[in-house]
C-alpha cells in the first residue's frame, strides 16, 4: 500500500510539474526524473486539473487531488519505501525466523547511532535523569547512582531556568542561561565571540532548516543552491515551502570538492531563468558525502556569498565528526569573523544538533541555529515563528547545552567521559576506514574517504545489463542495487537517486554506525553480494 | 525596538493587504484591523511592490520587503508584545526593587501551569527520570528512591522501544508501542476503538495543527472555518500556510455557544466568494473560552461537517479540564462513531497534548494526533510529512503515553497520583470561579463561566473616553487597557484582538492558573485596578 501510494503521489507531481512548472523541472531536472519514473498512474485520466479543484461535499473530502500540492512533490529518501520494505522483511523475520537468507536487518539508511547499540554518555543521561526529577536531588542514595558533578550541573541548570520548573514553556529561543552556556562553547570552539540572543534552540536542526526555508521563499521565484549529492531534508524542506532548488555539483573526482566556479555557474544559470538566489547552502562535513573542507575553500565560499548578497546556511551537525588527522572542522562565522567580517557584512546561520557528534542522541530533538547578521527587524520575524510554537523540548535543550559544555578536566566524571567520547569516535574512524576500503577492493566501486559525518557514498558502476533490467522494473539503477543489496542481506542504505548525483552517475549512502564487532559480517554480505550481482548482471 | 519591528511588519502586511486581498480581507475584517491600525510607517513610501522584489546582492541580503509575506502576516498575541514589556518591567523590578507599584509579575497570558509554580506530577516525573537513565533501574539505591510501579513502568516502555533505545530516532508515527498504550487510552476513554496507526506523536499539538494546516491549503482560496475567539495558534498557522481563515463566531450571550446556523451562514459566505473550505476546527474545551459543548451540540457539528464535506480538526487538548459538574467532555471520535460513522463518513482529526490537563508538562513537548476517515494515499502524505522531520521527541512521546495510561488501582503511586491530579484540577476549579465571580462583580465586566480549560475570557464595556485614549495612542482599546492593567498590576493578560471578537466589543484573557495563595492578591489588584480606570475614564 505505501509503495503504491508514493507512486501514485509521484505521478500526480510529474503529471503536474509537466503542465505547469517547465522552468523549474529544468533546474531540478539532474535530481528527479528517475524517482518518478515508470509506475503508471492511477489518475492519469482522472486527475482534474489543477486550476480548478473539485467540488467539495462529497465523502471522502481529502484526495490526492485536492491536498497541498507541495506536499506530493516533496520526498524524503532517507525514510522511503527501502525501509518499508525492510521494516516488512524484519516482520517476516520475527514471525517466520528463517524466511530470508540472513538473520536481522542492519538499518545503514539513516545515522541513527543508538538504534544500532551505541550507548549513550553516561554523564548527559545522568544530568537529563536528575532535571526530570529534581526531587531525589538533595536525598542520600542519590549519591550512590549519580556522579557529583552530575548533581552539581544538575543544580546549576535548575538554577538557570526560572522558577526551576522544568515542565514550563521557556522563552521561544530557549532558556536564556542555556544559551548563555552555549555561547560560551560557541566562543570557545572558535575564539571570536558569541550572543546568547543569536541563539533559537530548536528541536533538531530540522525544525531551524524549515524556519529558514520559510523565511526566505517567497515564491518558486526564489532559489536555494544546495549542494548535490545533498541531505534530502533539504530538498524537501524547499518542495514544502513552494522554492526552488538550485543544484550545484560536487566534484566526486576531487573527493567531493566545492569549486567556487561551480557556484558561480549554477547562481548565473538560476539567475538568467528569472530565479532570485537567496541563499547557499554547505553541508559540513558533507551529508551523505563524508568530506570535511579546508580552510581556504570556506575563506572562498564567505567571500562568494558575501559578494553576491547569499545568505550562507552552514549544515555543521557533523563538527565533531572528524577521522583524519589531516582535517580540522572550523565554523564557518568563525571563518567570517578571522576574514574580518562582522554582522554586517554577511547574514550566516550556522545549524547544530544533538543527534550527531560521539552523542548520537537523535530521540531526544535537541538543537540550535546560531542567527548572525539578519537586521533586528527580520530577527524578530524569526523570533515571532519560533513563538508560534513557544518553545522547543526543554530536555533537548539541557542536552544542548552538555554538548557544548561537556565535563572539564578535574571534573569526577572528565576521564570516563573522554574515554566514551573517544572510545565512539575511533572506533567510528576504524569503521569509516574498514567499509571505505572494502567498497574500494570490490569491481565496478569507488569509494572516497569518509573524513567526517558518518557515511560513504560509494560509487557503483553498473553494467549495461542491470541498468536495463532496472529499467524494466521501472526503478532508478541504484534503486534497483539497493533493493537487491536489502534482500539479498538484510542490509538497509539508501540509492543516490534519493541525494542527487550527476546524471547518469550511480551511488548509495551506507552509514558507518553498525557496531565494530558487526562490520566484518557487514564486509562479507556486502561483497558476496555485489560479486553475485555483478556476475549476474556482467555485459 | 521588538515593538517598533512588529509595527513595521504589520504596516508592510497591511499595505499589501490593501492592494491585492480585498476578498480575503473582507473575510478577516472582524479580526485583524486594530492590530494594524494607526502606527507609522517606515516603508510607506519605500516599500517595493510585491510583484517586483528588489534587486539582490547588496547587504544585507535579507529585509523585511524579502521575506516571506506570510510570515509577515503571522501574528501570534499570546507571546506578543505584551510580554515583552512584561520581561522589561521584571527586569527592571529586578536590577531596581521597588520602582513598579508591585513587586512581581503576574503571567496570566498563557497556559504555563508550571511556570507559576503548579508541581509536575511524581509518578510521570520519575518514569521519564528512569527511561532518561535506565543504567540504575537495577540498582538497589533505586529502590529508595523510586516507586515499584513507576520501576515496573520504566521497564515495560524499555520494553517497548527497539534495543531500548531512547536516544533513537523512533518510527515517524512515534514508537508503536507507546502508540499502542494511548489507543487503548482512547478506548478507555470513548469506548470505541482506537488504531494504533491512526496515532501520529508530535512535540506538543502546535505541530500536529500546522502538518494538518500544510496538507489542506493549497492557496488562498482555500478556507478554514475557525471559531472567533480562536487560540491565535489557527490564525497563525493558516497565515503561514497561505490559506483564509474563515470565521464564525461564538454566541457570547449563550456562553460561548456555537450554533451550526452561524458555520453555514460563514460557510456559504465564504463560498460565494470563491473560498473553497475545506475544514472546521472546534476547540473543545475552549481557548480563550473556556465552554464545553454539550452533547447535542457536537451530534450537530459532526452532522454539519459530514454534510459539507469538511475535515473536522478538533481541537481536544483541555480534555481533562472540566470544572462543572453539569458538563462532561466527549471527544468527536466517541460522538461521530456513536452516531454509526465509521471511517469512510467523516475525516476527523483529534489534538491531544501533555501541555494541559492537570499534568501541564509544556515544556515537554509532548502530544498526538489522531487521524481517521482519511484514504490511504493521502495519510501516507501525512507520514511523509512526519518522516521529513525524523520523529518527536521521545521523552514528549514517553509522557504522552502516561497521560494516556496513568497508574491505576492497585499500584503504589495510585493514590498519591490521585491526591496529586485531584488536588490541582479541584484547585484549578476553585479559581476559576474566584476570578469570574471577581470579575462580574466589577462595573461594566461580564464574565461568562469557565467551564473547562483555562482561561476566562472577560468582556469589557469600556467607556468612550477610555475609547479614545486607546485610539490616540494608536492601540486598540482592549490592548490600551492591558497595557494599562500591566503597568499598574505586573499581572499580564492578552488583548480580546489577539483572538478575535465581535467588532465593537472589548475582551481579554486570563489564565486561571496563578497559584491560589495569589488569587486573593490578583483580585484586588485587579479590582483597585479597574476601578480607577474606570474613575479615570468615566464618560
Amino acid at each position: 500500500m505505501r509503495r503504491f501510494a508514493a507512486e501514485t503521489a509521484r505521478d500526480l507531481v510529474r503529471s503536474r510539474s509537466l503542465q505547469r512548472q517547465n522552468r523549474r523541472r529544468c533546474l531540478l531536472s539532474p535530481l528527479w526524473p528517475l524517482l518518478s519514473s515508470g509506475s503508471q498512474s492511477r489518475f492519469s485520466s482522472s486527475a482534474s486539473s489543477p486550476d480548478s479543484p473539485p467540488a467539495m461535499g462529497s465523502s471522502p473530502p481529502v484526495t490526492l487531488d485536492t491536498i497541498n500540492p507541495k506536499v506530493l512533490k516533496c520526498e524524503y529518501a532517507v525514510r522511503g519505501e527501502i525501509v518499508s520494505i525492510a521494516q516488512r522483511l524484519q516482520q517476516e523475520l520475527k514471525e517466520n525466523p528463517g524466511s530470508h537468507p540472513f538473520d536481522e536487518i542492519l538499518y545503514c539508511n539513516i545515522g541513527n547511532p543508538q538504534s544500532l547499540g551505541q550507548q549513550p554518555i553516561t554523564f548527559f543521561r545522568e544530568v537529563l535523569a536528575l532535571c526530570d526529577y529534581p526531587s531525589i536531588l538533595d536525598k542520600s542514595e542519590t549519591q550512590g547512582l549519580f556522579s557529583a558533578d552530575a548533581i552539581e550541573r544538575a543544580w546549576q541548570i535548575l538554577d538557570q531556568i526560572p522558577g526551576r520548573a522544568t515542565g514550563a514553556y521557556s522563552h521561544s529561543q530557549g532558556i536564556k542561561g542555556l544559551r548563555d552556556t552555549i555561547a560560551a562553547g560557541i566562543e570557545a570552539r572558535d575564539g571570536f565571540p558569541a550572543d546568547p540572543n543569536d541563539i533559537f534552540l530548536t528541536d533538531g536542526a530540522s525544525p531551524a532548516v524549515h524556519m529558514m526555508m520559510q523565511l526566505l521563499t517567497r515564491s518558486e521565484s526564489d532559489g536555494i543552491l544546495c549542494p548535490i549529492p545533498q541531505y534530502p531534508l533539504y530538498s524537501a524542506s524547499i518542495a514544502l515551502h513552494g522554492g526552488t532548488l538550485v543544484p550545484y555539483y560536487l566534484d566526486e573526482e576531487a573527493g567531493w570538492g566545492l569549486e567556487i566556479s561551480e557556484l558561480q555557474k549554477q547562481l548565473d544559470s538560476a539567475k538568467s531563468k528569472g530565479i532570485t538566489v537567496r541563499a547557499l547552502v554547505v553541508i559540513n562535513p558533507g551529508n551523505p558525502t563524508g568530506q570535511v573542507l579546508a580552510e581556504e575553500n570556506q575563506r572562498q565560499i564567505v567571500e562568494f556569498c558575501k559578494k553576491e548578497g547569499l545568505v550562507l546556511l552552514a549544515d555543521e551537525v557533523y563538527q565533531e565528526n572528524i577521522y583524519v588527522p589531516d582535517k580540522q572542522f572550523h565554523s564557518f562565522k568563525k571563518i567570517a569573523r578571522s576574514m574580518g567580517y562582522g554582522d554586517n557584512d554577511i547574514s550566516l546561520v550556522s545549524f547544530q544538533s544533538v543527534s550527531k557528534g560521539y552523542h548520537g542522541e537523535c530521540g531526544k530533538r535537541g538543537g540550535y541555529m546560531e542567527v548572525t547578521g539578519f537586521s533586528a527587524d527580520v530577527r524578530e520575524q524569526i523570533y515571532k515563528v519560533a513563538s508560534v510554537n513557544l518553545c522547543s523540548n526543554i530536555t533537548g535543550q539541557i542536552l544542548a547545552s552538555l554538548v557544548m559544555n561537556p565535563p572539564k578536566v578535574g571534573d569526577e566524571s572528565y576521564e570516563s567521559y573522554c574515554e566514551e567520547r573517544d572510545g565512539i569516535l575511533s572506533s567510528l574512524a576504524r569503521r569509516a576506514k574498514t567499509l571505505e576500503n572494502a567498497f574500494n577492493s570490490l569491481e565496478g566501486i569507488t569509494c572516497n574517504r569518509a573524513e567526517g559525518a558518518m557515511y560513504l557514498f560509494p560509487r557503483v558502476y553498473l553494467p549495461q545489463k542491470a541498468i536495463k533490467a532496472a529499467e524494466a522494473a521501472k526503478m532508478a539503477p541504484d534503486a534497483f542495487y539497493c533493493r537487491r543489496l536489502l534482500n539479498a542481506t538484510g542490509i538497509v542504505v539508501v540509492a543516490g537517486s534519493g541525494f542527487g548525483q550527476v546524471p547518469g552517475t550511480w551511488h548509495f549512502r551506507c552509514t558507518i554506525l553498525p557496531q565494530e564487532d558487526k562490520i566484518p559480517a557487514v564486509v562479507s554480505r556486502l561483497t558476496e553480494f555485489h560479486k553475485g550481482f555483478m556476475d549476474e548482471f556482467r555485459d
